[in-house]
Protein backbone atom coordinates (compact mmCIF):
# COMPACT_ATOMS: atom_id res chain seq x y z
CA UNK A 1 0.00 0.00 0.00
CA UNK A 2 1.20 3.49 -0.95
CA UNK A 3 2.60 5.76 1.81
CA UNK A 4 0.89 7.46 4.21
CA UNK A 5 1.99 11.20 2.53
CA UNK A 6 0.74 9.60 -0.53
CA UNK A 7 -2.55 8.56 0.55
CA UNK A 8 -3.78 12.05 2.28
CA UNK A 9 -2.31 14.27 -0.41
CA UNK A 10 -4.38 16.92 -0.82
CA UNK A 11 -7.11 16.59 2.54
CA UNK A 12 -8.64 19.38 3.24
CA UNK A 13 -11.49 18.58 5.34
CA UNK A 14 -12.40 15.25 7.73
CA UNK A 15 -15.45 14.06 8.26
CA UNK A 16 -15.81 12.62 11.62
CA UNK A 17 -18.15 9.18 12.40
CA UNK A 18 -19.22 9.68 16.05
CA UNK A 19 -20.20 6.97 17.87
CA UNK A 20 -17.71 3.91 17.92
CA UNK A 21 -14.37 7.04 16.80
CA UNK A 22 -15.55 9.50 19.61
CA UNK A 23 -17.10 7.42 22.25
CA UNK A 24 -19.23 4.60 23.27
CA UNK A 25 -22.44 4.95 23.52
CA UNK A 26 -24.22 2.80 26.84
CA UNK A 27 -25.82 2.84 30.35
CA UNK A 28 -25.64 6.73 31.63
CA UNK A 29 -24.57 8.06 28.39
CA UNK A 30 -21.49 6.53 27.59
CA UNK A 31 -18.01 6.69 27.75
CA UNK A 32 -15.02 8.92 25.56
CA UNK A 33 -12.93 6.23 23.39
CA UNK A 34 -9.45 6.91 25.23
CA UNK A 35 -7.02 9.83 22.99
CA UNK A 36 -10.21 10.81 21.32
CA UNK A 37 -11.02 14.38 23.37
CA UNK A 38 -7.82 15.58 22.60
CA UNK A 39 -7.68 14.01 19.37
CA UNK A 40 -10.46 16.08 18.52
CA UNK A 41 -9.17 19.30 19.87
CA UNK A 42 -5.80 19.34 18.20
CA UNK A 43 -7.56 18.13 14.76
CA UNK A 44 -10.13 21.90 15.48
CA UNK A 45 -6.65 23.51 15.92
CA UNK A 46 -5.16 22.64 12.48
CA UNK A 47 -5.90 24.02 9.02
CA UNK A 48 -8.42 21.40 8.42
CA UNK A 49 -12.05 21.55 8.25
CA UNK A 50 -13.83 19.20 10.54
CA UNK A 51 -17.38 18.27 10.05
CA UNK A 52 -19.33 15.34 12.13
CA UNK A 53 -21.43 12.87 10.18
CA UNK A 54 -23.48 10.68 11.98
CA UNK A 55 -26.24 8.12 11.53
CA UNK A 56 -27.17 8.86 15.13
CA UNK A 57 -31.24 8.52 15.04
CA UNK A 58 -31.35 7.77 18.45
CA UNK A 59 -31.29 11.58 19.98
CA UNK A 60 -31.87 14.84 18.91
CA UNK A 61 -28.99 16.61 17.70
CA UNK A 62 -29.31 19.16 20.70
CA UNK A 63 -29.50 16.25 22.77
CA UNK A 64 -26.36 14.48 20.81
CA UNK A 65 -24.09 17.53 21.08
CA UNK A 66 -24.76 18.35 24.73
CA UNK A 67 -23.42 14.80 25.74
CA UNK A 68 -20.84 14.81 23.84
CA UNK A 69 -20.08 18.44 25.60
CA UNK A 70 -20.22 16.71 28.65
CA UNK A 71 -17.85 14.51 27.74
CA UNK A 72 -15.35 16.96 26.80
CA UNK A 73 -15.73 16.81 22.99
CA UNK A 74 -15.40 20.30 21.33
CA UNK A 75 -18.59 20.37 18.97
CA UNK A 76 -21.38 22.47 18.19
CA UNK A 77 -24.30 21.37 16.72
CA UNK A 78 -24.41 24.00 13.28
CA UNK A 79 -20.97 21.15 12.76
CA UNK A 80 -23.33 18.17 12.93
CA UNK A 81 -24.72 16.55 9.48
CA UNK A 82 -27.45 14.32 10.86
CA UNK A 83 -30.39 11.99 9.19
CA UNK A 84 -33.55 13.21 11.07
CA UNK A 85 -33.06 16.82 9.84
CA UNK A 86 -32.28 15.58 6.37
CA UNK A 87 -35.52 13.10 6.40
CA UNK A 88 -37.83 16.61 7.35
CA UNK A 89 -36.61 18.49 4.79
CA UNK A 90 -37.79 15.06 2.34
CA UNK A 91 -40.71 14.80 4.02
CA UNK A 92 -41.71 18.45 3.44
CA UNK A 93 -40.47 18.48 -0.29
CA UNK A 94 -42.16 15.88 -1.13
CA UNK A 95 -45.48 16.31 0.96
CA UNK A 96 -44.94 13.02 3.19
CA UNK A 97 -46.92 12.35 6.18
CA UNK A 98 -44.91 9.73 8.49
CA UNK A 99 -46.05 7.39 10.83
CA UNK A 100 -43.02 7.93 13.25
CA UNK A 101 -41.16 4.61 14.55
CA UNK A 102 -38.78 6.22 16.21
CA UNK A 103 -37.29 6.35 19.76
CA UNK A 104 -38.53 8.69 22.17
CA UNK A 105 -35.20 10.78 22.06
CA UNK A 106 -35.55 11.99 18.32
CA UNK A 107 -39.37 12.89 18.26
CA UNK A 108 -38.25 16.89 19.07
CA UNK A 109 -36.39 16.86 15.18
CA UNK A 110 -40.24 15.88 13.79
CA UNK A 111 -42.15 18.55 15.63
CA UNK A 112 -42.80 20.75 12.95
CA UNK A 113 -44.19 17.77 11.09
CA UNK A 114 -47.55 16.70 10.11
CA UNK A 115 -48.43 13.53 10.99
CA UNK A 116 -51.44 12.80 10.58
CA UNK A 117 -53.72 10.17 8.11
CA UNK A 118 -49.54 8.77 7.41
CA UNK A 119 -48.46 8.64 3.59
CA UNK A 120 -45.20 6.62 4.32
CA UNK A 121 -43.77 5.89 7.36
CA UNK A 122 -40.55 6.71 8.61
CA UNK A 123 -38.04 4.39 10.60
CA UNK A 124 -35.20 4.90 12.84
CA UNK A 125 -33.14 3.42 15.58
CA UNK A 126 -35.87 3.05 18.15
CA UNK A 127 -34.22 0.66 20.31
CA UNK A 128 -36.76 -1.09 22.95
CA UNK A 129 -39.48 0.64 20.83
CA UNK A 130 -38.43 -1.91 18.32
CA UNK A 131 -41.58 -4.17 20.39
CA UNK A 132 -43.51 -6.52 17.92
CA UNK A 133 -46.61 -4.41 18.45
CA UNK A 134 -44.51 -1.49 16.88
CA UNK A 135 -43.01 -3.07 14.37
CA UNK A 136 -46.21 -4.28 13.34
CA UNK A 137 -48.19 -1.31 13.31
CA UNK A 138 -46.10 -0.02 10.66
CA UNK A 139 -46.56 -3.17 8.60
CA UNK A 140 -49.41 -2.74 8.57
CA UNK A 141 -49.88 1.32 7.83
CA UNK A 142 -47.38 0.39 4.63
CA UNK A 143 -49.91 -2.61 3.50
CA UNK A 144 -52.97 -0.01 3.87
CA UNK A 145 -51.00 2.43 1.29
CA UNK A 146 -51.19 2.25 -3.16
CA UNK A 147 -47.69 3.02 -3.20
CA UNK A 148 -45.85 2.54 0.21
CA UNK A 149 -42.68 4.74 1.19
CA UNK A 150 -40.37 3.52 3.50
CA UNK A 151 -37.88 6.03 4.72
CA UNK A 152 -35.25 5.35 7.12
CA UNK A 153 -32.67 7.01 9.26
CA UNK A 154 -29.21 5.19 8.03
CA UNK A 155 -29.05 1.29 7.45
CA UNK A 156 -26.40 0.09 10.14
CA UNK A 157 -26.68 -3.49 11.18
CA UNK A 158 -25.83 -2.77 14.56
CA UNK A 159 -23.47 -0.63 16.84
CA UNK A 160 -21.30 -1.01 20.05
CA UNK A 161 -22.70 0.25 23.56
CA UNK A 162 -20.04 -0.28 26.43
CA UNK A 163 -22.20 -3.62 27.45
CA UNK A 164 -21.75 -5.03 23.58
CA UNK A 165 -23.08 -5.24 20.31
CA UNK A 166 -26.56 -3.83 19.78
CA UNK A 167 -28.95 -4.09 17.05
CA UNK A 168 -29.11 -1.18 14.92
CA UNK A 169 -32.13 0.41 12.24
CA UNK A 170 -30.78 -1.87 9.28
CA UNK A 171 -32.40 -5.59 10.52
CA UNK A 172 -35.77 -3.79 11.20
CA UNK A 173 -35.73 -1.45 7.73
CA UNK A 174 -35.17 -5.37 5.89
CA UNK A 175 -37.54 -6.82 8.17
CA UNK A 176 -40.17 -4.33 6.76
CA UNK A 177 -38.89 -4.53 3.50
CA UNK A 178 -39.34 -8.29 3.29
CA UNK A 179 -42.56 -8.01 4.87
CA UNK A 180 -43.88 -5.33 2.40
CA UNK A 181 -41.47 -6.72 -0.73
CA UNK A 182 -40.61 -3.39 -0.96
CA UNK A 183 -37.40 -1.48 -0.66
CA UNK A 184 -36.69 1.44 1.57
CA UNK A 185 -35.03 4.66 0.77
CA UNK A 186 -32.16 5.38 3.24
CA UNK A 187 -31.79 8.91 4.25
CA UNK A 188 -27.68 8.60 6.32
CA UNK A 189 -24.81 7.12 5.51
CA UNK A 190 -24.04 5.53 2.81
CA UNK A 191 -26.89 7.22 0.79
CA UNK A 192 -24.55 9.40 -1.31
CA UNK A 193 -26.72 12.45 -1.18
CA UNK A 194 -26.11 13.10 2.65
CA UNK A 195 -22.47 12.80 1.98
CA UNK A 196 -23.13 15.06 -0.55
CA UNK A 197 -24.76 17.54 1.45
CA UNK A 198 -21.86 17.25 4.30
CA UNK A 199 -19.26 18.20 1.76
CA UNK A 200 -21.49 20.99 0.90
CA UNK A 201 -22.08 22.38 4.02
CA UNK A 202 -17.99 21.81 4.26
CA UNK A 203 -17.36 23.89 1.20
CA UNK A 204 -15.55 21.36 0.18
CA UNK A 205 -14.79 18.52 -3.16
CA UNK A 206 -15.50 15.08 -2.37
CA UNK A 207 -11.52 14.59 -3.43
CA UNK A 208 -10.85 16.98 -0.65
CA UNK A 209 -12.50 15.22 1.75
CA UNK A 210 -11.73 12.32 4.32
CA UNK A 211 -14.05 9.97 5.92
CA UNK A 212 -13.24 8.93 9.76
CA UNK A 213 -15.63 5.95 10.83
CA UNK A 214 -15.71 2.53 12.57
CA UNK A 215 -18.21 1.18 10.23
CA UNK A 216 -16.69 -0.85 6.87
CA UNK A 217 -19.81 0.05 4.72
CA UNK A 218 -21.72 2.90 6.33
CA UNK A 219 -19.00 4.93 6.79
CA UNK A 220 -15.63 3.46 4.29
CA UNK A 221 -17.60 1.99 1.45
CA UNK A 222 -20.27 4.92 1.47
CA UNK A 223 -17.66 7.66 1.66
CA UNK A 224 -15.70 5.83 -1.11
CA UNK A 225 -18.52 5.36 -3.52
CA UNK A 226 -18.44 9.20 -3.29
CA UNK A 227 -15.51 9.78 -3.95
CA UNK A 228 -14.04 10.54 -1.06
CA UNK A 229 -11.16 8.56 1.04
CA UNK A 230 -11.79 7.08 4.15
CA UNK A 231 -10.30 5.64 7.31
CA UNK A 232 -11.71 2.73 9.50
CA UNK A 233 -10.56 2.86 12.85
CA UNK A 234 -10.44 -0.31 15.43
CA UNK A 235 -12.53 0.90 17.79
CA UNK A 236 -16.01 0.95 18.40
CA UNK A 237 -18.19 -2.06 15.87
CA UNK A 238 -14.60 -2.16 14.18
CA UNK A 239 -13.87 -6.21 13.49
CA UNK A 240 -10.62 -7.48 12.52
CA UNK A 241 -12.42 -9.14 9.63
CA UNK A 242 -13.02 -6.02 8.22
CA UNK A 243 -9.15 -5.65 7.20
CA UNK A 244 -10.44 -8.20 4.83
CA UNK A 245 -13.84 -7.19 3.75
CA UNK A 246 -14.09 -9.22 0.00
CA UNK A 247 -15.72 -5.81 -1.60
CA UNK A 248 -14.25 -3.05 0.47
CA UNK A 249 -10.81 -1.68 0.97
CA UNK A 250 -10.21 1.04 3.58
CA UNK A 251 -7.43 3.90 2.05
CA UNK A 252 -5.80 3.26 5.84
CA UNK A 253 -6.62 1.34 8.91
CA UNK A 254 -5.91 3.14 12.48
CA UNK A 255 -6.33 2.07 16.10
CA UNK A 256 -8.13 4.56 17.07
CA UNK A 257 -8.96 8.78 16.20
CA UNK A 258 -5.76 9.42 17.83
CA UNK A 259 -3.94 8.06 15.24
CA UNK A 260 -5.44 9.05 12.46
CA UNK A 261 -5.33 12.63 13.38
CA UNK A 262 -0.95 12.10 14.39
CA UNK A 263 -1.31 10.90 10.29
CA UNK A 264 -3.43 13.61 9.16
CA UNK A 265 -1.74 16.42 10.65
CA UNK A 266 1.98 14.96 9.49
CA UNK A 267 0.63 14.34 6.00
CA UNK A 268 -2.29 15.71 4.65
CA UNK A 269 -2.86 18.77 2.51
CA UNK A 270 1.22 18.40 1.81
CA UNK B 1 -56.05 -22.16 -18.87
CA UNK B 2 -56.61 -25.82 -19.16
CA UNK B 3 -59.57 -27.17 -18.14
CA UNK B 4 -60.11 -28.45 -14.41
CA UNK B 5 -60.02 -31.98 -15.59
CA UNK B 6 -56.55 -31.92 -17.11
CA UNK B 7 -55.44 -29.78 -14.50
CA UNK B 8 -56.20 -32.76 -11.85
CA UNK B 9 -55.81 -35.63 -13.63
CA UNK B 10 -53.93 -38.03 -11.33
CA UNK B 11 -54.06 -36.06 -8.16
CA UNK B 12 -54.19 -38.74 -5.82
CA UNK B 13 -53.52 -37.03 -2.63
CA UNK B 14 -53.78 -33.31 -0.86
CA UNK B 15 -51.44 -31.16 1.40
CA UNK B 16 -53.99 -28.59 3.24
CA UNK B 17 -52.18 -25.35 4.36
CA UNK B 18 -53.78 -24.55 7.91
CA UNK B 19 -54.07 -20.96 8.76
CA UNK B 20 -55.97 -19.13 6.06
CA UNK B 21 -57.26 -22.22 4.81
CA UNK B 22 -59.03 -24.12 7.10
CA UNK B 23 -59.36 -20.82 9.94
CA UNK B 24 -58.32 -17.74 10.50
CA UNK B 25 -56.33 -17.30 13.80
CA UNK B 26 -57.00 -14.21 16.10
CA UNK B 27 -58.30 -13.50 19.72
CA UNK B 28 -59.71 -16.20 21.04
CA UNK B 29 -58.25 -18.87 18.61
CA UNK B 30 -60.11 -17.48 15.61
CA UNK B 31 -62.54 -19.01 13.30
CA UNK B 32 -63.13 -21.48 10.56
CA UNK B 33 -63.93 -20.16 7.42
CA UNK B 34 -66.81 -20.56 5.72
CA UNK B 35 -67.74 -23.82 4.10
CA UNK B 36 -64.12 -25.65 5.39
CA UNK B 37 -65.12 -27.79 8.02
CA UNK B 38 -67.89 -29.56 5.63
CA UNK B 39 -65.34 -29.43 2.81
CA UNK B 40 -62.71 -30.95 4.83
CA UNK B 41 -64.96 -33.90 6.01
CA UNK B 42 -66.18 -34.25 1.86
CA UNK B 43 -62.56 -34.54 1.36
CA UNK B 44 -61.55 -36.91 3.84
CA UNK B 45 -64.35 -39.26 3.25
CA UNK B 46 -62.95 -39.48 -0.76
CA UNK B 47 -60.31 -41.53 -2.02
CA UNK B 48 -57.83 -38.71 -1.73
CA UNK B 49 -54.95 -38.96 0.84
CA UNK B 50 -55.47 -35.68 3.22
CA UNK B 51 -52.04 -34.26 4.54
CA UNK B 52 -51.66 -31.34 6.81
CA UNK B 53 -48.59 -28.96 5.90
CA UNK B 54 -48.51 -26.27 7.81
CA UNK B 55 -45.46 -23.34 9.00
CA UNK B 56 -47.95 -22.70 12.78
CA UNK B 57 -44.85 -22.30 14.80
CA UNK B 58 -46.65 -20.65 17.88
CA UNK B 59 -48.13 -23.65 18.71
CA UNK B 60 -47.35 -27.19 19.62
CA UNK B 61 -48.81 -29.46 17.35
CA UNK B 62 -50.68 -31.16 20.04
CA UNK B 63 -52.21 -27.49 21.13
CA UNK B 64 -53.14 -26.79 17.36
CA UNK B 65 -54.57 -30.06 16.86
CA UNK B 66 -56.92 -29.25 20.01
CA UNK B 67 -57.88 -25.87 18.53
CA UNK B 68 -58.66 -27.14 15.18
CA UNK B 69 -60.78 -29.93 16.85
CA UNK B 70 -63.07 -27.52 18.79
CA UNK B 71 -63.90 -25.76 16.09
CA UNK B 72 -64.89 -28.89 14.64
CA UNK B 73 -62.11 -29.62 12.21
CA UNK B 74 -61.64 -33.66 11.57
CA UNK B 75 -57.60 -33.60 12.10
CA UNK B 76 -55.24 -35.46 13.67
CA UNK B 77 -51.67 -34.74 15.56
CA UNK B 78 -50.45 -37.69 13.40
CA UNK B 79 -51.73 -35.86 10.03
CA UNK B 80 -49.59 -32.97 10.52
CA UNK B 81 -46.70 -31.83 9.13
CA UNK B 82 -44.85 -29.11 11.02
CA UNK B 83 -42.05 -27.25 11.42
CA UNK B 84 -41.11 -27.78 15.08
CA UNK B 85 -40.75 -31.45 15.32
CA UNK B 86 -38.67 -31.28 11.77
CA UNK B 87 -36.19 -28.61 13.34
CA UNK B 88 -35.74 -31.20 16.37
CA UNK B 89 -34.62 -33.53 13.96
CA UNK B 90 -32.11 -31.93 12.38
CA UNK B 91 -30.71 -30.34 15.97
CA UNK B 92 -30.31 -33.72 17.08
CA UNK B 93 -28.23 -35.53 13.73
CA UNK B 94 -26.29 -32.05 14.00
CA UNK B 95 -25.54 -31.83 17.19
CA UNK B 96 -26.90 -28.15 17.64
CA UNK B 97 -27.85 -26.65 21.07
CA UNK B 98 -30.02 -24.06 19.99
CA UNK B 99 -30.78 -20.59 21.76
CA UNK B 100 -34.73 -20.27 21.24
CA UNK B 101 -36.46 -17.65 19.96
CA UNK B 102 -39.67 -18.94 20.12
CA UNK B 103 -43.41 -18.31 21.53
CA UNK B 104 -44.16 -19.83 24.78
CA UNK B 105 -47.06 -21.98 23.11
CA UNK B 106 -44.28 -24.22 21.19
CA UNK B 107 -41.48 -24.54 24.01
CA UNK B 108 -43.07 -27.83 24.85
CA UNK B 109 -41.87 -29.21 21.22
CA UNK B 110 -38.24 -28.61 22.17
CA UNK B 111 -38.42 -29.99 25.68
CA UNK B 112 -36.23 -32.97 24.65
CA UNK B 113 -33.48 -30.94 23.28
CA UNK B 114 -30.17 -29.59 25.38
CA UNK B 115 -30.09 -25.72 25.02
CA UNK B 116 -27.19 -25.55 27.43
CA UNK B 117 -24.33 -23.36 25.62
CA UNK B 118 -25.91 -22.83 22.90
CA UNK B 119 -24.38 -23.34 19.54
CA UNK B 120 -27.06 -22.19 16.86
CA UNK B 121 -29.89 -20.06 17.09
CA UNK B 122 -33.51 -21.16 16.30
CA UNK B 123 -36.39 -18.51 15.73
CA UNK B 124 -40.22 -19.31 15.20
CA UNK B 125 -43.25 -17.18 14.96
CA UNK B 126 -42.52 -15.65 18.56
CA UNK B 127 -45.31 -12.92 18.02
CA UNK B 128 -45.13 -10.68 20.52
CA UNK B 129 -41.79 -12.26 22.58
CA UNK B 130 -39.92 -10.75 18.98
CA UNK B 131 -39.27 -7.91 21.40
CA UNK B 132 -36.01 -5.91 20.94
CA UNK B 133 -34.09 -7.37 24.14
CA UNK B 134 -35.06 -10.61 22.78
CA UNK B 135 -33.99 -10.05 19.28
CA UNK B 136 -31.01 -8.20 20.38
CA UNK B 137 -29.93 -11.65 22.57
CA UNK B 138 -30.73 -14.22 19.69
CA UNK B 139 -28.07 -11.52 17.68
CA UNK B 140 -25.77 -11.49 20.31
CA UNK B 141 -25.62 -15.17 20.28
CA UNK B 142 -25.07 -14.84 16.86
CA UNK B 143 -22.02 -12.86 16.67
CA UNK B 144 -20.70 -14.58 19.16
CA UNK B 145 -20.20 -17.98 17.10
CA UNK B 146 -17.18 -19.14 14.82
CA UNK B 147 -19.99 -20.52 12.38
CA UNK B 148 -23.21 -18.88 13.02
CA UNK B 149 -25.87 -21.01 12.36
CA UNK B 150 -29.64 -20.11 11.87
CA UNK B 151 -32.34 -22.10 11.67
CA UNK B 152 -35.38 -20.50 10.92
CA UNK B 153 -38.93 -22.49 11.27
CA UNK B 154 -40.53 -21.09 8.11
CA UNK B 155 -40.27 -17.74 6.34
CA UNK B 156 -43.77 -15.91 5.92
CA UNK B 157 -43.95 -12.53 5.41
CA UNK B 158 -46.99 -12.24 7.07
CA UNK B 159 -50.32 -13.74 8.10
CA UNK B 160 -53.86 -12.76 8.42
CA UNK B 161 -55.60 -12.77 12.11
CA UNK B 162 -59.41 -11.96 12.06
CA UNK B 163 -57.90 -8.52 13.70
CA UNK B 164 -55.47 -7.96 10.63
CA UNK B 165 -52.30 -9.03 8.75
CA UNK B 166 -49.71 -9.89 11.68
CA UNK B 167 -45.73 -10.08 11.11
CA UNK B 168 -44.73 -13.83 10.64
CA UNK B 169 -41.27 -15.02 11.37
CA UNK B 170 -39.67 -14.12 7.82
CA UNK B 171 -39.33 -10.89 7.76
CA UNK B 172 -37.62 -11.81 11.17
CA UNK B 173 -35.28 -14.01 10.34
CA UNK B 174 -34.05 -11.29 7.41
CA UNK B 175 -33.23 -8.70 10.39
CA UNK B 176 -31.05 -11.28 12.03
CA UNK B 177 -29.63 -12.57 8.41
CA UNK B 178 -28.80 -8.79 8.02
CA UNK B 179 -27.74 -7.75 11.57
CA UNK B 180 -25.25 -11.08 11.37
CA UNK B 181 -24.03 -11.25 7.61
CA UNK B 182 -25.24 -14.86 6.99
CA UNK B 183 -28.13 -16.55 5.09
CA UNK B 184 -30.37 -18.75 7.39
CA UNK B 185 -31.26 -22.35 7.07
CA UNK B 186 -35.33 -22.79 6.42
CA UNK B 187 -37.10 -25.68 8.24
CA UNK B 188 -40.85 -25.40 6.87
CA UNK B 189 -42.39 -24.43 3.47
CA UNK B 190 -40.91 -23.14 0.59
CA UNK B 191 -38.28 -25.80 1.83
CA UNK B 192 -38.24 -28.60 -0.70
CA UNK B 193 -36.61 -31.11 2.40
CA UNK B 194 -39.86 -30.24 4.16
CA UNK B 195 -42.25 -30.62 1.26
CA UNK B 196 -40.56 -34.01 0.43
CA UNK B 197 -40.98 -35.46 3.85
CA UNK B 198 -44.85 -34.62 4.04
CA UNK B 199 -45.00 -36.65 0.55
CA UNK B 200 -42.71 -39.16 1.82
CA UNK B 201 -45.41 -39.47 5.12
CA UNK B 202 -48.64 -39.74 2.44
CA UNK B 203 -46.65 -42.65 0.22
CA UNK B 204 -47.31 -40.30 -2.74
CA UNK B 205 -44.56 -38.98 -5.55
CA UNK B 206 -44.78 -35.35 -6.10
CA UNK B 207 -46.70 -35.24 -10.08
CA UNK B 208 -49.63 -37.43 -7.54
CA UNK B 209 -49.58 -34.63 -4.85
CA UNK B 210 -51.83 -30.80 -5.04
CA UNK B 211 -50.88 -28.49 -2.12
CA UNK B 212 -53.70 -25.72 -1.28
CA UNK B 213 -52.61 -22.82 0.36
CA UNK B 214 -53.37 -18.98 0.85
CA UNK B 215 -49.45 -18.04 0.61
CA UNK B 216 -48.36 -17.66 -3.46
CA UNK B 217 -44.53 -18.09 -2.45
CA UNK B 218 -44.84 -20.55 0.54
CA UNK B 219 -47.58 -22.97 -0.72
CA UNK B 220 -47.84 -22.62 -4.41
CA UNK B 221 -44.27 -21.67 -5.55
CA UNK B 222 -42.32 -24.05 -2.64
CA UNK B 223 -44.81 -27.37 -3.90
CA UNK B 224 -44.25 -26.49 -7.53
CA UNK B 225 -40.80 -26.26 -6.99
CA UNK B 226 -41.23 -29.96 -5.63
CA UNK B 227 -42.70 -30.97 -8.50
CA UNK B 228 -46.39 -31.14 -7.15
CA UNK B 229 -49.33 -29.04 -8.51
CA UNK B 230 -50.64 -26.23 -6.27
CA UNK B 231 -54.10 -24.10 -5.61
CA UNK B 232 -53.83 -20.86 -4.32
CA UNK B 233 -57.71 -20.25 -2.37
CA UNK B 234 -58.19 -16.23 -2.15
CA UNK B 235 -59.01 -16.70 1.54
CA UNK B 236 -56.06 -16.15 4.21
CA UNK B 237 -53.42 -14.16 3.24
CA UNK B 238 -54.49 -14.29 -0.87
CA UNK B 239 -54.23 -10.69 -2.12
CA UNK B 240 -55.38 -9.77 -5.51
CA UNK B 241 -52.07 -9.21 -6.88
CA UNK B 242 -51.18 -12.74 -6.16
CA UNK B 243 -53.13 -13.46 -9.37
CA UNK B 244 -50.61 -11.31 -11.27
CA UNK B 245 -47.39 -12.72 -9.36
CA UNK B 246 -44.54 -11.81 -11.56
CA UNK B 247 -43.15 -15.40 -10.62
CA UNK B 248 -45.37 -17.78 -9.37
CA UNK B 249 -48.40 -18.90 -11.41
CA UNK B 250 -50.94 -21.19 -9.23
CA UNK B 251 -52.47 -24.44 -11.12
CA UNK B 252 -55.59 -22.51 -9.93
CA UNK B 253 -57.23 -19.72 -8.04
CA UNK B 254 -60.34 -21.21 -6.37
CA UNK B 255 -62.39 -18.66 -3.76
CA UNK B 256 -61.77 -20.72 -1.07
CA UNK B 257 -61.51 -24.69 0.29
CA UNK B 258 -64.80 -25.40 -0.34
CA UNK B 259 -64.54 -24.99 -3.89
CA UNK B 260 -61.00 -26.70 -4.35
CA UNK B 261 -62.84 -29.64 -2.80
CA UNK B 262 -65.75 -29.07 -5.19
CA UNK B 263 -63.16 -29.49 -7.78
CA UNK B 264 -61.06 -32.08 -6.59
CA UNK B 265 -63.85 -34.14 -6.15
CA UNK B 266 -65.18 -34.15 -9.73
CA UNK B 267 -61.97 -34.19 -11.70
CA UNK B 268 -58.80 -35.97 -9.47
CA UNK B 269 -57.67 -38.83 -10.11
CA UNK B 270 -59.61 -39.95 -13.44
Amino acid sequence: MAAWGERLAGVRGVLLDISGVLYDGGEGGGAPIAGSVEALARLKRSQLKVRFCTNESQKSREDLVGMLRRLGFDISEGEVTAPAPATCLILKERGLRPHLLIHDGVRSEFDQIDTSNPNCVVIADAGEGFSYQNMNKAFQVLMELENPVLLSLGKGRYYKETSGLMLDVGPYMKALEYACGIEAEVVGKPSPEFFKSALREMGLEAHQAIMIGDDIVGDVSGAQRCGMRALQVRTGKFRPSDEHHPEVKADGYVDNLAEAVDLLLQHADK
